[in-house]
């Protein structure tokens, strides 16, 4: 598709499809952005907010008319979703998803489908913040962020076209790249991470003192916690839906966690420092990644 | 002491005792700031930064018109800075240290000098920042900050409230607590974070494809990355220093993650949701305390 999509449906609008629709509509890159939804309130809300042109409850209000649907429910609800808007979905739309995993999605796809269609383009912008909902969503989210396409053996040429030129119109560049390796890449840099979070904060949370623990909170245990007040059921998601890079990701690190607590048991000094100055030159070389 | 001191000498002049030093001088809390160190440059530079009134590489010409002599030292240091320092120290000056650990130094100073003196108030200032050198020092750094004391049984009281009025006039609320106590909070607050942040750096800096893992570092992996900035000896020396108490807190950590690994592995949706929502509950309730 060379030109511009006329219809471009939202399914579910909260931060990450609501930044989506503003950025959209911010940059004139579809003819109408609408949502669909569970919720005429949220919808409505969506639609004040300036996420969206029109909304309706009804697939066939907006799915059917949709050159493009873009998939923004949390992945435990993507079968069931997919399930009832199937029947308004036209055949040659284009079809994609936000999802911090693409493995899962791309199962539960091809189980509504009974096969992989050829406008299907798995997604997943890496951006967001620890907030959620529509009223957390603004245009330039995605300026400047990497959004991850892993187009399947059947998705078509077009389709990944189409999905490239919507995000680039958001402002992010776009790579695309397999689904395993997506999941393995984003098991070791986000999913793993958030494990490591999710569990400080909750053991901590539990010792008999934690009161007190968490007014000493100034020194690195702060930059845990802003993790920890990710979205849990979406992090639920998350683990179920990459279990296997996750487990994978947490072995080795768990392996690792070992090691290091065998240099400190054994009070191996030159080991400890070669592994902290190994961390820190890895860092120091790539501040500018780490850096907006 | 019910007076301010005449002459407080900071031994060792970095980023902990030189913004010390430039908070107590714009207080006017001292009579004199001295400095003494091993590298006369080193110390000019804080002179000239205003961080200490002068110097001496030489202990009786600083150390031996002290008060209060405050230990700045990296924990690998004490024990031979002290013996150091030692002759030239006067009988009844207030010593203090500013280390992420209690039990180590207070073991070296006993060792030292053979008893521990009742002059000595171990402290730790819980604030910092990733940069090292009194270069990086500023004023402001104590503001609202809290320093933790840890009088032994030998520590005399006047001793105690000559530090606590040091670091209140540098800005800082004061606790005391015992040294377990402290190493314990410590071990759990900031050392085992830093260890989780340095073996997830390490790990990732270790795999083949870590050029490409390091571009996709925005999804939480960042916020690792910055505790993985500090300094390797300083942390060498602090799982040196407090290993007991970061073993115990490690060995826990590393149980829950079994147990969390356990869960995934299971596809224990709400054991996952669980756990994710007790921290994310916990951070939320805590906000206040981790924001600045």
């Amino acid at each position: 598709m060379d030109s511009q999509p006329r219809s471009i449906c939202l399914v579910g609008v909260g931060l990450i499809t609501g930044s989506l629709g503003l950025a959209l509509r911010a940059a004139g890159a579809a003819g109408e952005v609408t949502g669909f939804g569970r919720d005429p309130r949220r919808l409505e809300k969506a639609r004040a907010l300036g996420a969206i042109d029109r909304f309706s409850t009804d697939p066939h209000q907006v799915v059917a008319q949709a050159d493009v649907v873009v998939l923004g429910v949390p992945l435990g609800a993507v079968a069931p979703v997919l399930a009832h808007l199937a029947p308004a979905l036209p055949a040659d739309a284009v079809l994609t998803d936000v999802g911090s995993a693409k493995g899962c999605v791309v199962a539960d796809v091809e189980r509504v489908f009974g096969g992989l269609p050829d406008g299907f383009v798995p997604g997943h912008p890496i951006a967001g913040t620890e907030h959620s909902g529509v009223e957390a969503a603004f245009a330039s989210l995605y300026q400047n962020r990497r959004v991850l396409l892993t187009p399947t053996r059947a998705t078509r040429p077009g389709a990944t076209e189409t999905i490239t030129a919507m995000w680039q119109a958001a402002g992010a560049t776009v790579t695309t790249m397999s689904v395993a390796h997506h999941d393995r890449m984003l098991a070791m840099t986000s999913h793993l991470p958030h494990m490591l979070a999710f569990g400080l904060v909750d053991m901590l949370s539990r010792a008999p003192d934690h009161e007190e623990i968490l007014d000493y909170a100034a020194g690195g245990f702060r930059d845990f916690t802003r993790i920890a007040s990710s979205d849990p059921v979406m992090w639920r998601d998350v683990c179920l839906g990459n279990r296997e890079a996750i487990l994978s990701a947490l072995g080795d690190y768990q392996r690792d966690l070992t090691e290091l607590a065998r240099l400190i048991e054994s009070a191996d000094a030159a080991g400890l420092e070669s592994v902290f100055a190994s961390a820190k030159a890895t860092r120091d070389a790539n501040r500018h990644r780490f850096e907006d």
